[in-house]
This record gives C-alpha cells, structure tokens and sequence, in this order.
C-alpha cells in the first residue's frame, strides 16, 4: 500500500484521464486500457489473463483486497476519493479502481473448440445491454460469447462495470465473416438457433430433440432484430414465448431466458430425463 | 394538432419543470404526475386507466400518434425539442412525453382475485430494476405485482420508462402488513415461492408437483436479498441454477427466468405435458 495525496503525483499518471482511456488504441483518445471499477470488478481483473498495471483506492477498498493483491507485482496506490476523481476525471462512487493492459483476444477457433453453448451476437450495439449479456452469459455457463457485425467493444469501461467484470471471465472473439461465420459453425457440429419473436418460430419449451448437443444461440439488437441473412442462415428459428401484445424483451433478459433453457436441455438430457419426458409426450 | 413556440406559454403548464413532479403529491415538489417518454409508451398511457392531461411533441411524433390521440379529449402540443427541453427542464431524446394524473391504486383483493402468477417484491428501491420487472412480468404475462416493504414508487419517470410503459398495464398494490400478507396469499391458495441463492434451494427446474397452480414468485432486492422473515413465511425456497462461482442475477433478469419457468410450469401442467413427465421421471 502506497499512499499519495497529491492528484498530480506522477505515480497515478496509468490512471489520468480515463474517459477515453478505455478505447481501442487505434481511436481517438485512446490507450485501449481495461478499466475496472469496485472491488468485485477488481477482483475479477486481478484472476484473469489481463495484466493489472495498478490498484487506486480509497484505504478501506484497498484493505478489502489486501488477499487479492497479495504476491502480485501490482503496485495499490491508497489516495482520497476526491484526489481519486480529480485523476481519473470523472466520479467514481465504488472506491477503487484498477486499469489493465488489454491482452490479443483468443481465435475465434479457441473459443468455440470446446464450447457446448455460445452466444453468438449481431448489432448489439449498446455497451450495457453486451455488459449485461455477458453477465448472464457467465451465471449460466455459457462458454464463449462470438461477435458478429454491429457489436459494441465488451471492454469499454461501461461494459466491464454492467458485466460485473464477466467480460473478464467469458471468453470472447469477433467473426471475421458474415453470415459465412454461422455456416462454419454449423460444420463444427453446432445447431445455430436464432433467437426471434416471429411468430412461425419454435417455441424454446418445445425444442426438437436434436438440440441438446452443440449450441449456439444467435441474438440480435433490441430495436433492429437479426438481419434475414443471419436467420437465414441459422437452422432453426427460436421464439421466447411472450404474453400476447407484448413485443420484445431486452436483448440481455432475452439471452438469460434462452441460456437458462439450453444449458438446461443440455443437463436435463445428459441426465436422461428430457428423454423420457419427451418419450412420454409422444 | 396545436403549435406552440414559446416555452413560456401557459398552454404547456402540466409539462413545466418535470423533475420531481412525477413523485407523489405528498413528497417535496411531487405533484403525483405520471410521465410518459417516447411514442410506445405515451401509446401504453392512453390505453392505461390513467387520464392524461396532455401531449407534447415534436411534429414528427405526434403524427405518429394520431391514431391513438383520435376521440380522446386530449390536446396535443407540437414545438420544438428546444422549447420541450426548456419547459420540461431535462433533455428528451424521444421527442413525446405525455403526463397524466394518477388514479386510485387497485386493491390487493382486486389484483389477487383472478390472478395465477403474481410477483411479490421485498426491498426492490432501484427504480429501474423496478421497471425492467414490471416489463418482465408483461412479457410473461405475470397478473400482477405486490410491493412489499422498502419498494421503489413503479410511477417514477424512471421506472415508467425502463418498464415500457408496463408499470401502467401490469396492475399493482402496495401490502399492508409483512410478513404477514405472505400468509394471507398462502390462505387464498397461492404456493409462495421465495427465490433465493440459497444452495438448500429447490433447483427451479425441479419444483414440486404441487406448483402448477396458483404462484406467488417473491423476489428480493439484489444487494441484500430477501429477509429470513419473508423466506420462512415462503413454502418454498427456490433458485435458479447458476454456474460455479457466480454469485447473483440483476434482481429482474431473475425475475424473467423464475416468470418463464413457473408460467410455462403452468401451460405444460394444463395440457398434461408436465404430468407425463413427472409420471415418466418417477
């Protein structure tokens, strides 16, 4: 712990000006610096592969993650909040804060190699809706997040802090190719299943029973919806069933109805009681 | 259709300075207004129970609104998003408010009386989780909502417009006593269901048979969760599963999965789906 109380102190210069700060390098005013905001966030960002430059906070947030930071190069700068603000320059009302360097994302090959379920997005657009997406992605073990055309960047400062700092944890890449990219992962053994609310869509309660193996759920923004070559290209078109009059859920509570479902099928049928449930529906 | 060009007109009264005006009359600068942003919910006000006084708009979007303006004894005002922007005294990026006058809250017996899911809030103040939820419960068609103590005002600007406008279709009720009216709902046949972390919780994929009927879904804020008091008054605690090492869902994303679980609980029970496949999984 290294105290300082003066915001023009050269130590805390990793922290200057971050309102920009968290954009790809290759943007205006931007250093592509990872932010993380709160000691939760701060706890995530020190456990991932991105590499902490520094910890500022106020002492009781910095005491807070005293386990955290033990043994790790990571300098933790104690400072008042109002020094915090002057630096950082804007209010921060969780304490603390660590910035990290951003680490080459994974292939999108090594995200999906594994992966049983992903979530595979296109034109989601709004930092916090992804943050959100991502958050509930990682409650339900989804395995990697691929981003399609149109997606926001999951780590600017507002989508790590909606995320609570899943964007960390979640693995995720961008698609090269669009739709082409739902083809190849239709080869890869994945049931690409479109999320929409149109009504000749299946029902995710009635699910056909192929569709408890790979999956990837395909989700599209709040206002435009999938764009018909995407759907097009996916196998099956899926539909939350919704009461009548009721036109869309947030991208993000659609994501974790869907997620809660798949992986569900995916345990229900691992476990061998989809099977007789369906078996006894026919 | 009546054009107005000056912020001081006093044709715009209802709209003046609308920053506290949408708290309830007995509160500092609350005039008990209930105000409608953008054309979807200013649409959901004139189809609600509410009387609205007046619409304000930019030209564009009160012709948007011409169908559902015909009839009605309700004058709308065409200016400038300036002139809005300066009477209102906040920015608006949706070009239409509307504001109306509250009308006497439903009783608790009249939004439990016909009502086979409800949702029971404990200690959900966050305006905008409140109003996400009230989206939630539209889109699952949920009867109503019943707030219990230390519960956000569903009427705020924020929440009406987080919620769509929902907070205005879903009918809700403030309860008396607490925990008590958890046994109260109990006598009048409702399983209450508490939804809670908890890993001695019911996995809300395996509830029992008994849950097909009618439901109280209790959901706590997302910080604290809900009260001991409120789940031993619950005949049951349920949650939903989530992956190793996360800890919580935003309060209304959990919401939405308990909703579409225990409202599709009760479609497949109905068609005597679930009762197949609990006789085929016994």
């Amino acid at each position: 712990m290294i105290y300082v109380n003066e915001a023009a102190d050269p130590r805390l210069d990793d922290f200057r000006d971050l309102t920009t700060a968290d954009r790809r390098p290759d943007r205006p005013g931007g250093r592509g610096l990872v932010i993380a905001e709160g000691t939760v966030v701060v706890r995530r960002l020190l456990a991932s592969p991105y590499r902490p430059l520094a910890v500022l906070g106020v002492r009781r947030r910095i005491e807070e993650l005293a386990d955290d930071l033990a043994g790790l190069p990571v300098p933790a700068y104690v400072t008042s909040s109002e020094v915090m603000a002057d630096v950082v320059g804007f209010h921060l009302n969780r304490g603390v804060l660590a910035v990290a360097e951003r680490v080459p994302q994974p292939t999108v090959e090594s995200v999906v190699a594994d992966a049983r379920v992903l979530a595979v997005l296109e034109g989601v657009g709004d930092h916090e809706n992804l943050g959100s997406l991502f958050r509930n992605a990682a409650a339900f073990g989804v395995d990697g997040v691929l981003l399609g055309p149109g997606c926001a960047d999951p780590l600017y400062r507002r989508s790590v802090r909606v995320s609570m700092g899943n964007v960390l944890r979640v693995p995720f890449a961008a698609l090269p190719e669009w739709p082409r990219a739902l083809l190849w992962l239709r080869e890869r053994g994945f049931t690409v299943a479109a999320l929409t609310p149109r009504p000749d869509a299946v029902d995710l309660r009635r699910l056909p029973n192929g569709t408890t193996g790979r999956v990837a759920v395909l989700l599209g923004s709040e206002g435009h919806g999938l764009s018909e070559q995407a759907i097009a290209a996916a196998q099956l078109a899926v539909r939350i069933p919704m009461a009548p009059g009721v036109d869309s859920l947030n991208v993000a509570t659609a994501a974790a109805v869907a997620f809660y479902e798949l992986t569900g099928t995916r345990a229900a049928a691992s476990s061998g009681e989809r099977d007789a449930s369906a078996a006894a529906a026919n």
